[in-house]
Formats: C-alpha cells, structure tokens, sequence
C-alpha cells in the first residue's frame, strides 16, 4: 500500500484511505481534527514500512515526539470520498525531522490539505541527533 | 461534581456533561459511539470517587475491564445539550461488576441513554474476586 | 471489498480494517467506543452496497435509527491488527432490522467482538415498514 | 465558566477542561489530534458568549470556516489532568479572523500548547467581509 521513491534527501510514501461517516460532523464534511488523524497514520505506517519500529526505539530510550502542526486547509473532504495522503520526510537541522503531507481526493486530485510536521527524538527526555534513524530514513 | 449515596446493595452517583459540536455527526446528533464516551467517563470518575485507581491495581495485579455493553438509544441529544450521567454499581455474581447508566438531557429529565456495562476483575489474565474493590464499594 | 452471500432471511457481507494507533488507548488496546465505530462503518458499507442510500431515503421522508446494541468484548485488539467485520442482517418483527456482527482478527481468526444492533426505520418520526428496505436487502 | 474581557482590538475568553482517560492514547497522553477538539470546542463556546450562532448566521448565508491551524506541542497532558484554553481573538486583515489559543495546565501554569487557528467568514462559498461579526466581536 505504500510506494517508497527513495532519495536522498526526502523520503516519500502514499497511503489510501476513504472516509467513514463518523469521522464527518455538523456541517456534514470530515471535522478539521479528524485530518490529524489520518496524516498521524500515514506517518506512522511510512516509518514502519522503513524498519522504524516505535516501541524497540523506545527499549532504546529513544522518543519520536512531534513539537509542531502546521495544516492549511484547502477544501473539504465530505462521506466517502476517497483520498491519499503524500508524505515526505526531510532532515531539519541536526536533531529534527519533517514531514511534508499532503492530502488529494481521488479520482480528482483535489488538493485538500497541506500540511508541515515537525518532531524531535529525545533521549532520557532531551533532545538528540537520531542518527539511526536519519540512516534508516537514508537521509543526509 | 460527584453526589454519592452509598448503599448497601448498590453505590450511586452523577457527573453532568455538556455536547461539544466535534462529538455530533452529519445526522446532527452525538455519534451512537460517543456515548460510550460518556459513559466510560462517568464510570471512571466513580470509581476513583471511591479511592480505586487503576494504576495502583494494576500495579498489584489486578484489571478491570469490560466484557459486555448494553445500550437502549431513547432519545438523541443534539449540538450544546447539557445531561447527567447517573450510574449505579452493584455485584453480579461472585466476581463480576455491573454498571446500570442512565443519561438524562437538563433541565427536562428527558430520558436519552439506558444501559449496562458489565466488567470483570482479573489477576494476571485469570478472572478473580476483587473483594478489595467490593470492600472500596461498599458492596456486599 | 464486500462479498455478498444473498439469502432469504439474512444477508451477510464481510469488511477489512486494521488498528490504527490513535484508535488505542492508555491501556495499549483499542478503546471500547471504538469497536462501533467499526461496526457502524461496517453496516453502512454494507447497506450502501445493496442499493440502501441514507440521503435517498431520507429524501422520501425514511429514517434509519439504531435503537439497541449489545455488545461482547471478548479478546482486544492492539496496534496495527488487522481484523474483518462479517455482518448479517435480518428482519425482526414487523419492523425491525437486526445486525448481527462479528469481529475476527486476522490472520488467526481469533473471535474478538460478538454484537447485535437494532434499528428501526420512522417516517416522520413514527416507526414504520421499511418494505422498500426489506425489498432491497432480499428479505421475506 | 466563561470570562471575557472586551477589548479594542481584541477579545479574550478562557474555558476550563479536564482530561477524560479515552482522550489519551497508547504513549499515556492526549492524542495530538484531541488538541485540536479542545481549541475547536473554546472557540465555539467563545463565539456563542458573543452572541455568534452559526446557524443564524448560516441562514444569513454566511459560514465560518477555519483555513490554516499552527500549533506548537510544548509539554503534554496526561489522564485527569485539569487545563484551561485562552483564546484572544482578532481581525487579520478585511475579511480574516485569527484566534490566538494556548492551553495551560491548572493550577500550575505549565504551559502546554500554544496555537494559532485562522477563519474566513463566506457568503454563498465566496470570501467576504463580516462586518456583523467584526462588531459583535466589538473589533475595528
């Protein structure tokens, strides 16, 4: 379900999905934090199908947290529509990661929602340069 | 926030909430699930009323958990409707809890939500007699 | 993604799904709500896929609600298990439908959630005969 | 539960919350989407304390709709924690309003989020200028 194009600087993956009636509210259309939602699975799907497992980083006292959401919203996506999240992922500085997602419905390619997402590793609590994971990510 | 009229059979109590707009869906009323919501909630905030923590069960061994769900949907509630949740808790058995809930839509009384959830103890995986919990309850 | 064994008396259909991580909570398995937001997705792909529209039918003045549910938890699910959702639907009385659904997880088949869900179509509010319902999902 | 100080240019509200157990997920904190249901729920309450029904204000032909949401995560919330959200609220511009939001834990002050939410008002789908709601907001 995902298509890595790896590079050197970035790193890219897609991952579909179709909306579910619960996820929409009020005004009929997918409720603004339901959009996290997705973009925080397909991150996390993407650094999986790269050997980045979450719970072994953690026997190793390293944390993956995100500091910072940035989304603008386009236009919305309503029951059922089908749609994929793009991510990319780029080194920002030495001790950040980014990720760059963004959300098309499908068949269209409507551009619903660019977002930028910032995280930071830590270890014991503070900040490090994750470096096993800038190499799983083949980032430089 | 919390009235409790303890008994011998059965422990009482009430916490009052208010529908934010996220948990309606494209009906215009709360989300069948989003009651579950609620009522976990109240539940968790009796018991805690009551002295009993998860975590420090947990610690000692024991867990709480649900093994079955009963809801009667009378009435929906809509955007900004305020309603109390009312539980009652009382042995079934010999090592099993059951809740009987009841929300109520305020200042009316209109009855909404009828239901009971039924929990068991367990140490480690195996369930058991939480006579700690029944003793915490008042339950005998 | 849905096969349809057509019946006389009950129809059945069967849908994929994996955990998503923010569908687990504090206790590392999916929260209990959560088990019917699958099952409500569940039954409105199904109903969709035999020709049922909400919006149509509300159009001409019909109204699916879900009265009841019961619900077994028998085995949780964790972070990123797959799971199928078999649903049957048949009538009940006069004018009731019932769904029976069952929560598989996979590949091992084990038996996670068993639950019946009752609904009842209104016409302006008064429950009445869903024939065209009945006509559409083959039951007799 | 809502005190506002009116402003020239703008318009303070705080609303206080405590975190419910089913808000938080497999790491033992809030999810990073449910932050965006607390912001939205502030805002929403903060508008109706001026007077700002959506639903009026629709059949007016007029909607509001958030276009861009920047957060920062600076320290998490955990289960039962209490928090109140601030929310300022000022004119960007003729036709945009910006919410400034942060959430802070009670009651010792740790500053958990800080937030920027940015709303267009429309008229039949176009951006417009709403002046109604400039002056109920008492903003210039």
């Amino acid at each position: 379900m995902i298509n890595q194009v790896e590079g050197r600087s970035e790193n890219l993956s897609s991952l579909e999905f179709a909306v579910r009636d619960y996820e929409c509210d009020l005004q009929g259309v997918v409720n603004n934090a339901n959009y996290q939602h997705y973009l925080e699975h397909a991150r996390h799907e993407f650094l999986i199908s790269m050997g980045i497992s979450f719970s072994q980083l953690h026997d190793e006292g390293t944390d993956l947290t995100v500091t910072r959401v940035e989304i603008d919203y386009k236009y919305p996506l309503r029951s059922r529509d089908r749609f994929v999240v793009k991510s990319a992922i780029k080194k920002e500085g030495n001790i950040r990661l980014a990720f760059v997602q963004d959300i098309y419905r499908i068949p269209d390619g409507k551009h619903i929602v660019s977002a930028k997402v910032t995280g930071v590793a830590t270890q014991k609590g503070k900040p490090s340069r994750p470096d096993k994971i800038f190499s799983l990510l083949n980032l430089k």
